[in-house]
């Protein structure tokens, strides 16, 4: 039999007619047996997240102040909730715990924690599934690592003797019996891990948007939703700063070869984006599937004369960055001189320390530092193999009168990385946008 | 009071009536004090040069055969050289000598230079020149490196007491009294260490044509020339193929600020190609200042997950390019990927070895080397800050329906890079030139 691990976000979660519309996507699909909740998120623009509430009582506790208010408010969410669900069960005992425990030192993330759990609980008692404690099943090492195989060990054991549950997102214990979160949007990677101890079939992650955009909303106005998308078209377009997913949560699921699809609680009957190991390379129409970028590059230039003929030039370069604790984005090279990219915020403390050292190592000609680069990712399967996407792309910037200052295309690569000015970051990504959807 | 350098190549000396087109270049204007010539080159389609005369002597009779014949053919070049031009004095004295030493172990070497040796005397006589020997003023180290301060020493002293004098190219003396030449094609370099020395304000290299042509004329039927590069350009150029000038020949001038002429012999009313240290980047209608390629690349493709947050990743991948003596010609990466682009001949003998460490030291999901890539420059000044050069770069490779495997352009660069696959390699140099030259 199928069985689907289904995730829902903090917006999906917010109120009680939020519950009522995720217990009927429940509830239509018996496969969909394992829960993995948010804490309740914003009800109206300008609304407070129940965690930042949390963290709030916590930093007012901490900085000595009175946290009562706060926590009040807290309480009166989950009891508005309960209320109007016309559940028949109350959470004052736990709310007191849980005060207690603030009061002695149960820490930061256990206050984090404790909207996720409190919404689980309710939850399962609304759909009538079992509740798992995530504290039980999801665990940390002492070094703060997720602890992989302790988790799925257990996680495997537990989901076996039930037939329903829910278990709440974000969390997990130390081996101590602290509680320790994700960082935050961390629910995802909860569900995801979930999904692979469950063997599941598919982990539906329910959000407030229809799926994945081809690009940033706040760029472009209503964007396409990508139907189909690959983990590592995913992660190229997450780390260039597209979200949707935890960037973490992809992991665990594509190892296991789970597909993940992101569906609107509020429009169920929208498909969603559907992210899979493969996909063929030409099974849609615009060839490119998304495009993303982030501001805030720096480029170090290094020109030396007959530099391509010294062997370990290269080494030694990185050999500095490694020392310093940097990784680099992008390495342009030519003949005579090599490009390194990096976020200007990684290299601000040692600006000179850097210059200095690439000076001594490489006895450089020249050695520079440049700010205000900004990258662009175009992203999509279909590029390997397809001709003329550099064509229109570069023929789009150029249209848009952008200068160019750093591409970068790899063999084998799904995407080309395109540096342009910050200035011309958002001309530069609606035109690439424009060319691709008409 | 100026002065200039005059090399003059293997065609320009080819026989007395290129040698006398040689007198009248230099006797046109009297701040050509300083002369280097080549060994006699082809006089037509199928003859043989002299340097490859001497190398087939020397051949024959290092295999113990007799190489009589082979002598006799370098003599009677020579002789009727002298003839033709009516001078008045013969050079059986130095054909014997050469013809002991050859039986004397005075090496391969020494063999070929004596092409230059021998015609330099001739042209020095036939100019009223001095006669400079090179070996005297041209040093080599132990190691067979040039010997870079030593001769510009002796050879600045040496030409402070001529006028006008000949110094043939191609060769100097080793510390131990042998001959020792540069790699073929070496008079290039000695024209420009002489260039140096002199403090010449010009050192004019004539040729067989009229300048360094945009792209390769045995792909593009008469291309254009060059008017202007600069010395980056052409190292750039000449790295990825193109020819004309060897490549070492441009640091000795290019450090001391003298601009290099590329000049026609046969047509000295043409202008020919200046090479400079900078030059305005937008005095060229044509926006790119050349294109060149080569054959015969491989791709390196390394995978793994999360290796863009490993620090110290491309670190390791250098060092063990570094252990097996290579280095990379570029280097794009993505998220999760890298690709190191090297000769495949560099990395054949050691293919096996190669895959083994990088997967030992990077424990990458994957690592692959694909072979058949061409990579093509397109260099040009006025890149940097033009718009629209990629746009119509990659617009004219998708008309010609290529697929475009690589691309690298750094961000202060005058160049782009693409690679293709190598049967596409004449096809996109043809689409490129006529995009930009119509």
């Amino acid at each position: 039999m199928s069985l689907k691990v289904v995730k829902f976000g903090g917006t999906s979660l917010a109120d009680a007619k939020q519950f009522r519309q995720v217990a009927s996507i429940i509830k239509a699909d018996p496969t969909r047996r394992f829960v993995i909740p948010s804490a309740p998120g914003k009800r109206f623009s300008g609304d407070t997240k129940i965690t930042d509430l949390l963290y709030r009582c916590y930093d007012e506790l901490h900085a000595g102040g009175n946290f009562e208010k706060t926590y009040d408010e807290i309480v009166s969410r989950y009891n508005s909730i309960i209320a109007e669900l016309g559940l028949n069960f109350d959470l004052t005992g736990e709310f007191d715990y849980i005060k207690n425990a603030l009061l002695h030192r149960s820490g930061r993330d256990f206050a984090a924690s404790r909207g996720e759990y409190l919404n689980g609980i309710i939850l399962a008692k609304y759909l009538g599934f079992d509740f798992i404690d995530a504290e039980n099943v999801i665990f940390f090492k002492e070094n703060g690592n997720f602890d992989d195989e302790r988790t799925d060990t257990a996680l495997r054991c537990e989901l076996c003797s039930h037939k329903c549950a829910v278990i709440p997102g974000f969390y997990g214990s130390m081996p101590n019996g602290t509680i320790k979160t994700f960082s935050r949007g961390g629910s995802d990677i909860t569900g995801s891990i979930v999904a692979r101890a469950a063997d599941a079939d598919l982990y539906e992650n329910w959000t407030d948007v229809s799926g994945f955009m081809m690009a940033d909303p706040r760029i472009i106005k209503n964007p396409c939703v990508i139907d189909v998308i690959t983990y590592r078209e995913l992660r190229e377009l997450s780390y260039m700063g597209a979200t949707v997913l935890h960037e973490d949560a992809i992991f665990p699921v594509r190892h296991a070869g789970i597909p993940i699809n992101i569906r609107n609680t509020n429009a169920p009957d929208d498909r969603g984006t559907m992210i899979v190991a493969t996909a063929p390379t030409y099974d849609h129409k615009r060839v490119i599937t998304g495009i993303a970028g982030k501001h805030g590059f720096s480029v170090i230039t290094i020109i030396k004369d007959m530099m391509n003929s010294e062997i370990g030039f290269g080494r030694k370069v990185l050999e500095i960055l490694e020392d310093n604790e940097l990784s680099f984005e992008h390495l342009p090279s030519g003949i005579d001189t090599m490009s390194l990219i990096l976020p200007t915020a990684d290299i601000e403390s040692r600006r000179d320390k850097l210059l200095t050292q690439l000076n001594r190592a490489t006895r450089a000609d020249s050695v520079t530092i440049e700010d205000g680069l900004a990258l662009i990712a175009v992203v999509g399967r279909g590029m390997v193999k397809a001709k003329g996407i550099a064509a229109r792309i570069f023929s789009a910037i150029s249209t848009a009168n952008v200068n160019i200052r750093m591409i970068d295309q790899g063999s084998c690569e799904l995407n080309i990385i395109i540096g342009v000015d910050e200035n011309d970051f958002e001309t530069t990504l609606k035109a690439i946008y424009n060319e691709f959807v008409k």
